[in-house]
């Protein structure tokens, strides 16, 4: 094993989503509060730090900034659709906190549209090239963030 | 909106996994790297912030401490069916850094098995009940939880 970190996709991610404000501002964005007072509210960050994760997120180009007043200067924040990517790991931590940590879900999203007749939303994390379970059946991980490499 | 923080699985799951360190543990002792030394190295972590995310870990039962050695002391640490479902997170983490902030994917994972010929891990977030992509045709949340109840 090498002396140093591994090179890690996971942890570049978390360099970008692994604080905790962060992922409950993408949580607001995607609930659809998309202004500072709001989100400030709804999370209970504190305003500062608030103010830094969101620039973070711009500076990422996770998160797309649109004033809407100049006289105060206010903006919005919305979603790219990178930030939309990202936000798929919120899915999964709710998923994950609804069976264990929460007695009853405290929040349900309906999924469906046009051709998708509604349901309730059940993510869960397969493997596009065989469809099953893709934390089942992983093993002899490869390449240079690898151990042993 | 309410004036308190939200009623949130999100929240509650980042209160057990929320923290740098904590992911970068799992995902090491998803590699098979099982020992305090080998976890410290691999993932960068100050020593004395390893041992309170391995506690935090075990407190939550996501992972069990084995002693191999009395004298001097010594455990293996190892992922219970909770930490290893509390890990798919690090799979998504892992393929959003691939697409996204890794030049080459840094670690390829064999998936695959007895019944499931062998191919390259691809997870993908979808709905369990329609099959399409979870994060697409989400819409309308409900509950304690979403905004404006």
């Amino acid at each position: 094993m090498s002396l140093s970190p591994r090179p890690c996709s996971i942890a570049r991610s978390l360099d970008v989503l692994g604080e905790r404000w962060t992922l409950l501002v993408l949580r607001e964005l995607t609930f659809g509060v998309h202004r500072f007072d709001g989100i400030a509210r709804a999370t209970g960050a504190p305003r500062d730090v608030l103010t830094k994760r969101l620039r973070t997120l711009e500076d990422s180009g996770l998160v797309l900034r649109r004033p809407y007043s100049e006289r105060p200067p206010r903006s919005e924040y919305h979603l790219t659709g990178l930030g939309r990517e990202a936000s798929e790991v919120l899915l999964l931590l709710m998923a994950f906190g609804d069976r264990h940590l929460s007695e009853e879900p405290p929040v349900v999203w309906s999924h469906g549209g046009a051709e998708n007749p509604e349901h309730d939303l059940e993510p869960v994390l397969l493997c596009r090239v065989c469809g099953r379970p893709a934390a089942e059946g992983m093993h002899a991980p490869t390449g240079p963030g690898a151990p042993g490499q």
